[in-house]
Order: C-alpha cells, then sequence, then structure tokens
C-alpha cells in the first residue's frame, strides 16, 4: 500500500473532521459582524428570518436519512432529532422556539412562516442539503450532519454575547441557543460514531471530508446570501422590511 | 359540468374508498385458509416471515412521507407512526412484536430477522410501496396507507381465532395484533381526513381510489407469491426450513 491509501486511525481521521472546523460559518463576515455586535436590527432580522427556512428543512432531512436506513437501532435514535425539531407532546419544538426567537428579534410569526423573506441562495443551499440526504445513503447523510461539532461553541457564543451587544433582542427569545448547546452535544456522539465506523478505506474517509466540506459550504454559502443583501445591499434583496 | 366530473360528497369519496374493502388481502385464498385454521406451521410461518419484511418497511415508508411533507403539525402526527413500529423509549415497538410473533410460531429471531424466507415477489411488491411513498407527494402516500380502514377487522379475526385454530402458537404472539386494532383506528382518522381534504376534484377523487388499489395489490400479491410458494409448492422457493 502507498502512503495515501493507508487508511487514518481512528484518532487521525476524527481530527481530520475536527480541523474542517476552519471553514465553519462562525467565521464567516456575516457572523463575525453578529459576534462583534456590529449588525442593525434589519440584519439580524434577515439573518433569524432565513435560517427560519434552514431550521423548517432538518426534520425532513432527517426524516430522509430514516426513510434510507434500515437499521431499527439508528432509526430510535435519529428520531429524537425529529422530535427535538417538530415538538412532541408538550414540548412545542425548536421550529417553534425559532419562531420565538424571530418574535424577540421584532418580526411578526408570519414574516417567518411566510419565508417571503427567504433569499433564493438560501434557499437553493438548504434544498441541495435536503436533496442530498434523500439521495445519498444513511451514513453520508449522517456524516453530512457533522457541522453539530461546531454548533455547541457557536450556540455558547450567542447566548455570552447578545445580552449585551443586542440588549433590544428579549431575552427569552435565546431559548433555541441554550437547548441546542445539549442536544447538539449528544446527537454528534451519535453522527461521529457512525462516521467512524462506516468510512473505513482511506478513499471513504477521503469522501467523508468532502461530504462535511458540501455541508460547511451550505452553511457559509447561506451567509453569503444574506451578506450580499443585508450589508452590501445589493439589488433586489436587500430589505427585509 | 358533465355527470362524471362532478366531484363525489365527502360522504360519498369516503364510501367509494370503504368499498374498496371487496379487494382487501382478507379476502386473498392464502388468508381464508389462514382464518379457517387449514394452514400447517409451515404456512403460518412463512406468512409471519414473509410479512416481516413488509413490517420492516413501515417505519421508512412513513419516515419517506415525513421527509416529502412540509406540514410540521401533520409529521408531529405521523411520527406516532414510527414510533409505534420502531419503538421508542421503553416501549420495544411492533416489529419486535412481530419478531415475538415469529417465536410463538417456532420461528428463532435468526430465521426472521436474516431475512432468507422473503419471496422475490414479497420483496418486490414491498419495495414498490416504498419507492411510491418515497416518490410521490405527502398526501398521495397517506392516501396509499388507507388500508388501514380494513386493518382493525383482519386483526379482530386471528385474535378471536387463532387461539383455538392454532393452539400450539403461543398465546403472548398474539400482541401484535392486539396493538394494531387501537393503533390502525387511531391513524385511519388522520389518513382519512387527510384524503379527504386533499382530493377534491372527481379527477383527484378517482387518483385516490387507483392510489388506494395499488395498495390492495401490493398485500395482495405479496399473499400470491406465499401461496405459489408453501400452498401451491411450486418451486424454487417452496419449503421455509
Amino acid at each position: 500500500m502507498s502512503q495515501d491509501t493507508i487508511p487514518w486511525s481512528r484518532e487521525e481521521f476524527e481530527a481530520r473532521l475536527r480541523a474542517k472546523e476552519k471553514y465553519y460559518h462562525i467565521h464567516h463576515p456575516y457572523h463575525v459582524l453578529m459576534a462583534s455586535g456590529e449588525l442593525n436590527r434589519e440584519q439580524i432580522q434577515g439573518w433569524v428570518a432565513n435560517r427560519f427556512y434552514y431550521q423548517i428543512t432538518i426534520p425532513r432531512k432527517d426524516s430522509a436519512i430514516m426513510a434510507n436506513c434500515p437499521d431499527r437501532e439508528t432509526r430510535r435514535k435519529w428520531m429524537q432529532r425529529v422530535m427535538d425539531h417538530d415538538g412532541y407532546g408538550d414540548d412545542p419544538g425548536g421550529i417553534e422556539a425559532w419562531i420565538q426567537l424571530g418574535i424577540a428579534c421584532g418580526l411578526s410569526r408570519e414574516d417567518i412562516t411566510s419565508l417571503r423573506h427567504v433569499l433564493p441562495g438560501v434557499r437553493f443551499a438548504v434544498d441541495a442539503y435536503l436533496n442530498f440526504a434523500r439521495t445519498a445513503t444513511w451514513q453520508e447523510a449522517a456524516c453530512s450532519s457533522l457541522t453539530e461539532l461546531f454548533a455547541p461553541t457557536i450556540h455558547k457564543q450567542r447566548l455570552a454575547g447578545w445580552p449585551d451587544l443586542y440588549p433590544w433582542i428579549a431575552a427569552d427569545g435565546l431559548a433555541y441557543f441554550r437547548k441546542r448547546v445539549t442536544q447538539a452535544s449528544r446527537d454528534v456522539e451519535h453522527g461521529i460514531e457512525i462516521t467512524l465506523d462506516h468510512f473505513k478505506t482511506r478513499e471513504q474517509q477521503e469522501r467523508a471530508l468532502e461530504i462535511l466540506q458540501f455541508k460547511l459550504d451550505i452553511l457559509w454559502s447561506m451567509l453569503d446570501a444574506m451578506y450580499l443583501a443585508y450589508v452590501d445591499k445589493k439589488p433586489p434583496y436587500f430589505n427585509i422590511a
């Protein structure tokens, strides 16, 4: 075996997945502005309204993974993700929590749920994610969810920063971020286990890195569209109102 | 509007859906033999082992419907079906209950879960159902689930008849049928509501009847394959052992 066909050890493979953090949207200019308190009210609202399209797609993406997965134990665990977002029983779920975030930012429920502020570039990126989950193997789609490796940090950053940076946002609007810190940490253990178990050869491991990059690009590209519209104010979508 | 383009009333549409009962597999020769106590041990075992392939496909079919459904309230209700079959928390679920039925009929867990007794005709029919749910609209796929209109009767028939007809089957093996009586009744209310609400024009209503017929044909065709193998003993699949 030549050097570059030897599979990475489990530890090195995981380290290479985690090293993708440099492409996480926490480093996107739009998010950097957000985290330093430099977004105005309209730019925060634009982000919340656009990101809602991603939020409502998550349980459909996770259902697609379950539809493609013949392993009952995996489906039983994966179902928790759908319940986290759609809600179950008395829990109204993460989608409703995101609507509450939007309301705390001054949007109406209708502003958010009508999807009228969702930018074409955001829609295309999110749709690409759902389409991938529908057509890829369930292990590949599970691997694509691994951006959750980096999610607790971004949620904690918002929880710590927003009350001072954006005092006009009602504090109870941040409940979504609080919940996701624990949920994402739990999910990532399952996702990483599936990925480390499934992608065994060097070729497969490299494919897993590509898949994670694809998902990172989706999140990044969503913010590109928002930057153009709400920071650069490029036509035709520069106004949230 | 000519006579045959006027939509049926809600009541007539529902009555026409219910009139499809005559094509339900309760009337298939294999099931008639089963209900009259005329199947031998091998023929019962063959049915349980083959039907297992349908059982494990149900939660994937229901997840596909959820993946295609943008309506959160519908997904929240539909998720219950996945949980019924896959289990959740302490409930081991319907698939496990079906395995217990197989064990009560003298099969080993491995006989069942290996899928080695699943006949090609059964596999093709069940796969057609999953493929339909993946590619049809969620309302069409929900409509295809309406064979559950007729399911409580078939389960009650087994519960009432089997203890006398097949005393060699351990009574606790019948738990699956018992659970499904209430679950199917609950599911059918939701499924019929979606169907009556969605299929409004006469053309759409006729399409709904075709979809229900397609699903009835799937169940029927599964029993055709079993009849050929285990009653007619046609090669090459005539032996469960």
